[in-house]
């Protein structure tokens, strides 16, 4: 099989997590490097070997590139993708195609209409835990679900300015478990209702966010899901999975980050979690960008498709507006 | 110290175990038993050496009595708490005082117009787990309650007759947390939003019920609150709780049945959870029978209060409402 | 089924625990009380309403005891279990029989000529786990056992006094887990070698003991066995027991004293182990003593024999030989 | 800081590991590799881009080659290492030096007259949970040791001809363990008693070696440690450590593959562990290299010096030599 040649659009913090991974794919001939900053641009590509872009235009016209990673700022991916469509290159894009849900709907149309193949970055369905949970449900063995739960509890608050832009902490952080959601139970939420509030920083309010919330949802067939996302909280990163089905329940438990246990008079210490994001997910960055490559190659479409990131979009602007009017909020089903 | 005189009311299923208490307390003296059938009281009397009582006016009447422990049907509670403050006797109530808000609240009113002690039995408080929490949130060291999470999975569902006259899951489940979610946080809920679903049961539907809930609660200081109650659970009686603050996360975790693992190839067969919820509970209704006999002697409040009992009635009847209007629904303050 | 009376002899430390647990089955009259010290008799017997009896030859003169269960100082178990068979009377005994050997042998043959059933309290055959591991092991999914792992940490060093008439480590800690040994794998252990140390307290070598040993067994099957044996842990009371078989794994994992989890930044806090040896174990003299009660009622001899009693003191011998001369010692088969 | 230049001498099965861990470490200039098999050293060089060696002589004779890293065949180690000494190089070598002591000693003072510096690959000293204990044995918090138990316990029985080279269990499975225990608690072992069987494969005895083994060591200071191998068990690839101390007992758990729990009646399936031996110690090798190359730059001892693999290899001989007479051995000092 001849490798599939790829150029990384954009290349900051995840942008170099993503060339780590093109440099490392067997199936990947990591081409080119397009940054807004030519320096980056330039620094990246001799790190890996690739060809420093000055212009993105030059990718669309170059025959040689089969596909591109869309890494760089959000407000800049659904033009990109889109122009993509135009020159018919396969598509790897981080989430959110954009804040705006009409926007990032319209460069998914243009993909489809173009035919080509797109993958969204939902890597926690490359989670291995997750992945298990997946298998097993599918399998039957924990039966019909009947409720989820997912805690995501972020380490700390991220800057002020970020958050501003960031579309809220339901499209931002949630999105990851709306998605999850779908495709582990793989039935529909109807309808959302959220309560949040800023604990952590009352600036988060004045800038129309929330730092701590608690999101509820029902889905077509009754089940129920419950997500608890803190920006902030006091020990580190935690993300937990539970959910209940009619045969079993099934648990992608918190993970320490050692094995380490100290036995003293009337109490146990042991290693803690993650203090950061990154070491949590690092793994699920080069499984996804293997779905990616291998669906490409196979001619299917890849396990995340711009239809499932259209859909936790639309739940995410439902939790959105739940929180804003303190009402709960059909999802649309288109 | 001489001991308290008690006489119990009721001996169903429960009253037995709190029989079996009372007998046991060194601080107690077993003088008496009242129930609406004779030769339940007569054998739960002989059994523990106390006296079959065939009128419950004879217990009100006898001096040599101090307290009386209600275990009847909940639709007795609120008269015979009445009747226990017009005789000047200490109560022990099993709760609910009544299903009927205002009817619990003129008994109440009635005992706090004697002066006559009263304690509620929310024995979770006297859970070795959830008492470990309360200490540690009161001694500062979790730091300001920022989200609490309850899991109630029980193992089966209740019969619908049964069912009928709980008072839906809200009242006859959830009521535990809400009580649980006031004691350890010390922080009033101000507003309720619940999604429930019988999947357990269809049947559980036509009579206005549901067997699987995700309730949300928003406290005073902006804190929120999860309660996932479950009826029915394929894999035994489940409880769990994780308060998160502004210092640390505080867990009590879901217990096991047994420490004997097998290890094979792939996988570790463990202990399951009990698959009653009685085991889980047992050794909390002697410690709660002992806060009561100690307060009494004391002459100060037990830990679970009347006004307790009512303020996780308000919550349990606004959740109720909530289910039934789809609406969050603010939690009276009186 | 008619009760089994029994009479206590020995109202100390171990024969209180044994006095509620005969006061509590159901199968059982407790009726009479001997001890040495008539006032601790009269007590126990007052508080259990059994009969405080003055001299033990009433006993066994009593044709309405059944049965003794002997709680006594060591140095009297063998003449006691002597006069039990003379009577005729079933004996439930506390280990070991006589710290010699020749002695417990000559009591153990009385009891066999005499016919009465006797059974030795190796309370820890009743242990959840370690049952559980039995009956494992019993149904062949563990495989053939090629390894067995005995820890056993002590909580504090016995008094001096205690440990100078103990007739050491190995006779006195281990010989509960020569027993399991040999009840759990079924095999026989041919030799023993053992190191050992006083690591807690130098007066402990003073009086030729060890505080600190590790032992290793070699089995008739090849099989092998060691126990790390310590009298005075810095964390509390530890017993953890694994064993590999052919196609298994099997393992007694240490037992936290609760589920509370505190999570901080880098670390967790957990629930240490027991302080004392006894919240580990009260749970097994209760069901000892259900199979002694049940096994005589059915005609059969009890989980735990003199023979077996007798096996356990050989290899503790043969152990303490190994301490002594610092070589490996053969078990002597008969 | 230069990078250090090396030459890796050995390219089969673990040669690949280091090779990888060579390409990656940001100091090394990975130069050149040389294998008996010339056809191998050329796979591996093109692979890194380094240079293919036909005879090892031009790595001796290169100036511009600074290290090599010894993983080729253990019996040609001793000569490998006395070459580098007599050219000058530094050496990072796989353990054993030499199966014969005398052999591995005589290259070792070679090395020392000439002054090169040497690093054992004493790998586990770099796995994180090895170097917590060590961490935490060295802040006093544990205390004085007294107790040490390792468990290694490998997935499946070698192939018989590498068993027939090996040295047997202890030099080859247990040396890993008598390094750990020296440089863990700093304390040196004295004696040595050792039970072995051929449990896996009766083939295994025809050789001369056993497959199961229970080893026990006396410390200089009284502590006592156990180690039990097992190179075949039933169920995965298992490493455990746990030490007590004066102060508190740690603890290396087991460690399982995955964080995902099935609960169903009764029991709960969870993550099993590892199925090989490197997944479990892949993480060790980068970080071994890592000291190597820092302690040359440094100009120190890295952490495993020669004279801490003679040490190893002179209780694995004392180890053998016990299980081949049946009696305990002394370990000479020197």
């Amino acid at each position: 099989m001849s490798r599939l040649s790829v150029a990384l659009l954009g290349a900051g913090f995840i942008g170099q997590v993503h060339a780590q991974n093109l440099a490392n794919h067997p199936g990947v001939a990591f081409k080119a490097v397009y940054d807004v900053d030519p320096a980056r641009s330039a620094a990246t590509a001799a790190k890996f070997g690739a060809a420093p872009i000055r212009e993105v235009e030059e990718i669309w016209a170059d025959d040689g590139i089969d596909a591109v990673l869309i890494a760089s700022a959000t407000n800049t991916h659904a033009d990109l993708l889109t122009q993509a469509a135009s020159a018919g290159k396969a598509v790897f894009c981080e989430k959110p195609i954009d804040l705006d849900y009409q926007t990032a709907a319209k460069a998914v149309d243009a993909a489809a209409q173009a035919g080509i193949p797109v993958m969204i970055d939902f890597c926690r369905r490359f989670d291995d835990s997750y992945a298990a949970i997946h298998r097993a449900i599918q399998s039957g063995e924990v039966g019909q679900i009947e409720t989820a739960q997912f805690i995501a509890r972020g380490p700390a608050l991220p800057p002020l300015e970020y958050l501003a832009v960031s579309g809220g902490q339901q499209r931002d952080q949630n999105v990851h478990y709306f998605d999850l959601l779908r495709w582990l139970t793989g039935v529909e939420p109807v309808e959302v209702f959220a309560y949040g509030s800023a604990l952590a920083d009352p600036r988060v309010a004045e800038i129309g966010d929330v730092d701590t919330s608690v999101t509820v949802l029902k889905l077509e067939n009754g089940a129920l899901a419950t997500i608890e996302a803190v920006r902030r909280s006091a020990y580190g990163y935690d993300e937990r999975i539970e959910l209940t089905g009619s045969k079993q329940m099934i648990e992608a438990a918190r993970q320490r980050d050692g094995w380490v246990n100290h036995y003293g008079v009337g109490s146990v210490r042991s290693n803690g979690l993650d203090t950061e994001w990154l070491p949590r997910l690092i793994r699920t960055f080069p499984r996804a960008l293997d779905e990616f490559v291998t669906a490409v190659s196979e001619g299917r479409p890849p396990s995340a498709t711009p239809a499932d990131g259209l859909r936790a979009q639309r739940i995410a602007d439902a939790a959105t507006q739940s929180l804003a009017t303190g009402s709960p909020v059909a999802i649309p089903a288109d």
